[in-house]
């Protein structure tokens, strides 16, 4: 704890998230190239992440399942575009039980494959349906360049797999868990998000069409939050999922899946974190108050800690997650800087003084604030005041966000602006898959999001001049 | 569902169990050898064994991490004992991104290995102690026979692993955490166990103690219900785990680890499930009541759904897992099998006469007892009869074990007897290793716990009949 102090997010932004996300004890890498280990303060968060998710799943008729971690080579060959786009990033098991096994087996990228297997043997009629499926676990996906939280070669994630009778359905699902994911984002983690289309070069392998919701980190580059995919009847031909409809006609099943990973964890970090450490979301927060006890003799200390085990246990039973940092090894000055660190978005300091005049200090980390109040206002106003910090953090990030989204006027400026000013850069796109690749070599952006619907942009494509299809948003990308 | 009758327990004990866990929906096997699907139905058995463990560990003191799936082949090498145990089960990665791996990655079968490879750089001294981690993962052991939910290549499990300064806080925490489990299996899982030390051959690898919780299933045969290990100072001496003690002297640190699988949902339906399905615990199960409307006319199904509306929100807003099931293409006889088969506790029929009466009927699972109740009654007295099925179960699976349970008066008479009578053998043994595989060879029993604490029989041994030192439970075992 309380190492070195942190880069400036300025001076160089990959280093201030590097020291950050060891420094507050949130993650660091495993003994195996690209894996991480997720320590108590990130796991935490994570974890409340999967609460929130998983709540709204439940709440929308989900069901949690468990595919296994193996897949047999011959099963993922199936889907000709999901196997081509995921080969490049398979990890394969060749032996097992000391003997080299008859058939390969793939450590999961994603599940479809199992998991469309199984549906053809569990649907047979309109009525088994709809599917309505997620499971938590882990997947391994062969990265060169990683980065703790948002690129590793092992990650966690949640995985949504539904079936449905109708194209109609399938639509339907494919946005409401696009928009779950987005209240998410917002609500829990304030990040606000942008949700679109993906390009065609930009979509799932396997997908007819992929749904994102993009956020704005703190130096400007996206990234992508989450996705949802709406899959067709592409994996239903593929594994022949076919069934009765209510016309006693055979069909294929439609298909939709939908992902969001402990990416999200660096995402929040990035968003919200500045200078001193974390800045995190109360809705998140392992840690929403922490109290520091401040004395200098026995005796102070016997009065202090006593005011604060009934300030701890005021909060604690309005629900507050609170801290009691009764260390007696560490200075206070040592606990704030850590506590900052570690984005506790209000720290109360309890002194003799403030003992004597029923009071504590509040400080407040997102807006700097600090005054002394009486403790039973303290108590009671932290629910409140933790509310105001959870929309504060969302306010600040749609600010920025806000501020660095830039029109593009012509290429020229575009090429020459996006060095200095990263951002969101919105512009239209005549929908040619030359012009996307054009841009992509030459300024490193790539179109995050096209609008859900596809609608006539009235205006020539900002790249090549041509009749423009839709309007896009570039940026470069984690 | 619905489908075929369940073999008899009596007469095909295994194949009931393999039917009864295909027909209730709780799982079946994965499309790569020895691996499992878990449906729906028993992912929420499992999800709620979680939260109960997860409630425990965290009211402990303990914090959720998360480490790598993958194991450098290396690191797992350097506790001598250890790889030596797991050798023989590993499943390795030989290639990745399209290329072989420089060096051979090993799916973890446990992460002792990683998570003290971690320790060495995060303790320094005494105050980085107690280290109090947990995770909720998924491990492979390559298993040749395997079974569902009790033995597959890949299962879900928790595994905890502790860090502290004195060997006194280590024996502490192994059996705080095997007490811990006893709780979960008795008063939510409703299965009775007996705590005890395993012996030296049916340790841990790597372990200095193995502690465990033997339950007996409904055929007799036992099952390792979970298990908590003594490491001493083995890993911290393999792994270069040092710290600075109270005295400023330079010391090893001292282990624990302790784990609990998803098998605990295979032995909930082998330590409670009758022939006609699943008996699940209250605590546990995903639905608590089943509301079955009985109608004939459109007319009929108005009302009688409207009433069971009116249950169902009762129910609910008493805190109890209420489903109604109002699907119209099947009679209720056939969703009153599908319900026993899931083990629902408790089921309510509500027909158009009880609309009229203003009653339900109810039908308790265990019991068999089946009444008419004025709805109030049933709304609210729904919580105390669902705790009084949770007693009956765990009684009666206690009354079950009680009757099982033998004294070896000689060792000729066990042999001969175990055949006839499965259950649990107590007697008295001598400590050596060769009566312990002679009793294994000659009676496929192993000897499942022994006291937690060593104390004289004051008997010779029942195998050899030489001078005894402690009394042992021998059986047969998953």
């Amino acid at each position: 704890m309380n190492k070195s102090r942190l880069p400036g997010q300025k001076e160089d932004f990959p280093a201030w998230y590097v020291e950050v996300v060891k420094q507050a004890g949130m993650a660091e890498h495993g003994p195996a190239r690209g894996t991480m280990i997720i320590k108590p303060h990130g796991y935490a968060v994570w974890e409340a992440i999967q609460a929130a998710l998983d709540g709204r799943f439940k709440a929308t008729g989900h069901e949690n399942v468990y595919f296994p971690l193996f897949i047999p080579e011959r099963l993922l060959a199936r889907e000709a575009e999901h196997v081509e786009g995921f080969a490049p990033e398979l990890a394969v098991v060749t032996h097992a039980g000391g003997e080299e096994l008859d058939e390969p087996l793939i450590v999961r990228p994603t599940s479809e494959t199992t998991i469309w297997e199984a549906y053809g043997t569990w649907i047979q009629s309109y009525r088994d349906m709809p599917l309505l499926y997620n499971q938590w676990c882990n997947v391994v996906r062969w990265e060169l360049r990683t980065r703790l939280f948002l690129r590793t070669t092992e990650f966690l994630w949640q995985e949504g797999h539904t079936a449905h009778a109708t194209e109609a359905e399938a639509r339907e699902e494919v946005l409401r868990m696009l928009d779950v994911y987005r209240e998410v984002c917002e609500d829990v983690l304030a990040i606000p998000v942008i949700p679109g289309r993906k390009s065609e070069s930009e979509k799932f392998a396997g997908a007819v069409t992929t749904y994102t919701i993009e956020g704005m980190m703190r130096d400007g580059k996206a990234l992508q939050c989450a996705t949802s995919h709406f899959l067709g009847q592409n994996f239903a031909k593929a594994y022949d999922v076919t069934f009765l409809n209510e016309q006693g006609e055979l069909d294929y099943a439609w298909g939709t899946s939908w992902g969001f990973t402990a990416r999200m964890v660096g995402a929040t970090i990035m968003a919200h974190g500045d200078d001193k450490g974390l800045r995190l979301p109360p809705a998140i927060a392992p840690v929403q108050v922490v109290i520091v006890p401040i004395y200098r003799s026995d005796d102070e200390r016997g009065s202090v800690i006593a005011a604060a085990n009934k300030v701890r246990d005021g909060l604690a039973g309005n629900g507050v997650k609170v801290r009691l940092d009764d260390r007696d090894q560490h200075r206070p000055g040592y606990k704030f800087s850590e506590w900052e660190l570690k984005g506790v978005p209000l720290r109360l300091e309890v002194g003799p003084k403030d003992v004597e005049a029923d009071e504590v200090v509040v400080v407040n980390r997102i807006s700097g604030s600090k005054e002394s109040r009486p403790i039973a206002d303290a108590v009671n106003g932290a629910a409140a005041e933790l509310d105001a910090v959870q929309t504060a953090l969302f306010e600040d990030a749609r600010a920025f966000r806000d501020a660095n989204t830039f029109e593009i006027d012509d290429y020229a400026s575009f090429k020459s602006g996006i060095d200095e000013r990263l951002g969101f850069w919105t512009g239209v796109w005549c929908g040619d898959e030359s012009c996307e690749q054009k841009v992509k070599e030459e300024t490193a952006a790539t179109i995050r999001a096209l609008p859900l619907e596809e609608e006539d942009p009235g205006a020539p494509c900002s790249v090549c001049g041509k009749r423009g299809t839709e309007r896009a948003i570039w940026a470069r990308a984690y």
